[in-house]
């Protein structure tokens, strides 16, 4: 096993009608609010009003239209602008993955002198950042109880992860039902995007028995679930459960013990939605097939077989190979069930750049340093990508 | 799914060699440290000595001779009245979940003006509490990532759990090396103890399949490492996950989302080592599988059989109440084949007292109040116990 360090210091207030207990968690932090959102789906659902109706003593500024894929300008630069000029005290986050992402970027810049962006990519460290208190939306990215975030630079096609133990939320307010009414295809997406950060941990070259069952485990429940939510987007035990998995998958708790292995998908899928700006979890469902099938060999075969009978019920008395080609097999079938479009060419890619993504990934990404589960050359990485198309 | 809120702060320092960061940590907090100890096994594997060298420019008191079940008077009160008397900035646990469970009751006490007791208790409220660091030996209660101790008081034959948010250690580092001289009593104990806190949690009315399946993975890590650490006491890998799983245990991590069960098998041995002193996890042992006998009803044979189909193995295609039998009867034979005296006789125990204990426990441990996975009378208590004999 590794050695390792493990501190995530959010609490999690979940459950329904949670958002009641909003003011006493915001007392604690002063009275001059950032609240961030995105395109205006809390105020369709009621929860912007919610929140000014159970905030009325707070001086409330607002930064609202922050993208999926969140971008550093305008959205985050114009958050530091606000933080630095009204002397803000907290930030108040309310949205999805991206408007939490984007928060944590202004957090960490509010604090600092110089341009936020070096904080970004690490060239400066984050020696502080405002605290941040959300209300996520979405069952996706686990931003929520993880210290990390990222942020896409349109002008380099840059999507830079941004990671910092100052940039943990301080309390995190999760309502699974306020994920009855995500639209479908962002649903299955945030699904997909789990399970990825799920695998991107589970293929890893030292694991340990406790992790790998509580991984399996998470994957098990949200392939049940997702199934459930597709069905009845008001199942309450469904949605709770899939927000309880998202939740859990990126801070390290369920892979804790396991090395590192390189986050090869999420490397490669960020030059996807950085490039063409595709919604993150689909790009991920689309290449994590094509990447296992990549990688299949003697050395993996077996491991990709144990995910496979452990999560799928791939039948254990077949060769392990079959195990692993069927269990290949299912994982394409089970993200085409969810209704998620499964080649590049269903969301705009085409061939034309697949090489400047595939360089880009190959010289930013590190996905063949030493710890990558299968250290992944340009040529891979390119191959990966085309069969996707 | 229930409503909650979660939050660990502790900071994990795990693996390995890692006590040489014990430095760095120890500055964050002050130079005046008292270090809390037990019975002198940190002595005999040079823990003690290493301790010294890495701290030479901190004035160190010591509290010694805490002792297994720890003790109220004079633990406790002698510990609260050094750091009054020393204006004692941290303190150092090093030693097992007793020590660290004694040193939580005198950092609640050192910040309060009145009796220690009342905060036990829960007559007083604790507002705050020095900051601990641990350094954990015992594989076993996980009070090295929970905020709670259980302090006992002969007098009155109490064994009390105290819990306040303000008693997560700070920082706990865990080296399972430090474990391979534990003698094997001792450990077949501490695996009995982390598997019955995941019990405890496990047989509930509301369970998800997320929490259950973590659950299970643990449960599956302790049998398999457990007899693996027997056979070789030396096995790094099975000690590190033996560690991983009882430092997770007992914290609710595991059982994320699912209701308090009222934690029964733990109440009944209160009584067992407040009255007789011996050993709690073997006690709990002891009880399990008798507790289990006891409920065994149609309401409760499904989940039993999920456990043992699960953990155990247990063949699924039986019918249900037979995989039931079969696995509370696999659990009896674990628990044997641990080296575990599985009577109450066997640890000093006679029927004297029984019906006393039974009284006791029905009296102060609440085990028939709604929401106890199956409510249980003074006189159920009595059977069960009349079983472990």
């Amino acid at each position: 096993m590794q050695n390792f360090e493990y501190c995530t210091p959010t609490r999690i207030i979940f459950g329904k009608g949670v958002v009641e207990k909003l003011p006493e968690t915001m007392k604690l932090f002063g009275k001059r609010v950032l609240m961030t959102y995105g395109g205006g789906s809390i105020k369709r659902i009621g929860l912007y009003d919610k929140v000014k109706e159970l905030l009325p003593d707070y001086e409330i500024y607002e930064l609202s239209g922050i993208e999926p894929n969140p971008k550093y300008n305008p959205s985050v630069l114009d958050g530091v602008r606000i933080c630095k000029e009204k002397k803000i005290d907290v930030i108040l986050a309310v949205g999805g993955g991206s408007v939490l992402d984007c928060s944590k970027a202004i957090a960490g810049g509010a604090l600092y002198d110089g341009e936020t962006w070096d904080l970004i990519t690490g060239k400066a460290e984050t020696t502080g950042a405002l605290p941040i208190v959300d209300i996520i939306t979405m069952a996706a990215t686990g931003s929520e109880y993880d210290s990390g975030g990222v942020i896409s630079r349109k002008e380099t096609n840059d999507k830079i992860p941004y990671q910092s133990m100052h940039l943990f939320p301080k309390v995190s307010f999760i309502d699974p039902t306020y994920t009855f009414s995500v639209p479908k295809h962002q649903m299955v997406s945030g699904v997909a995007d789990a399970m990825n950060h799920i695998w991107e941990d589970y293929f890893n070259l030292d694991p340990n028995g406790l992790a790998d069952g509580m991984m399996e485990s998470a994957l098990r429940s949200l392939i049940r679930n997702g199934l459930k939510a597709v069905e009845n987007p008001e199942d309450y035990e469904a949605r709770a459960e899939i927000f309880l998995d998202a939740t859990l998958a990126c801070n390290g708790i369920l892979a804790i013990g396991e090395q590192f292995s390189g986050w090869p998908m999420h490397g490669m899928e960020h030059a996807l939605s950085a490039y063409y700006d595709i919604t993150h979890g689909i790009g991920l469902a689309i290449l994590t097939p094509r990447w296992m099938t990549h990688i299949l060999s003697e050395k993996t075969e077996g491991r990709i077989a144990q995910y496979g009978v452990n999560v799928l019920g791939i039948d254990s008395s077949l060769p392990v190979r079959e195990q692993a080609e069927k269990t290949i097999e299912e994982t394409y079938k089970f993200f085409e069930s969810l209704g998620i479009p499964m080649h590049l060419r269903d969301v705009g890619i085409d061939e034309s750049r697949l090489q400047e993504m595939a360089h880009h990934v190959a010289v930013n990404e590190g996905l063949d340093r030493p710890g990558v589960y299968v250290p992944l050359t340009e040529q891979d990485i390119f191959e990966i990508y085309k069969a996707s198309l």
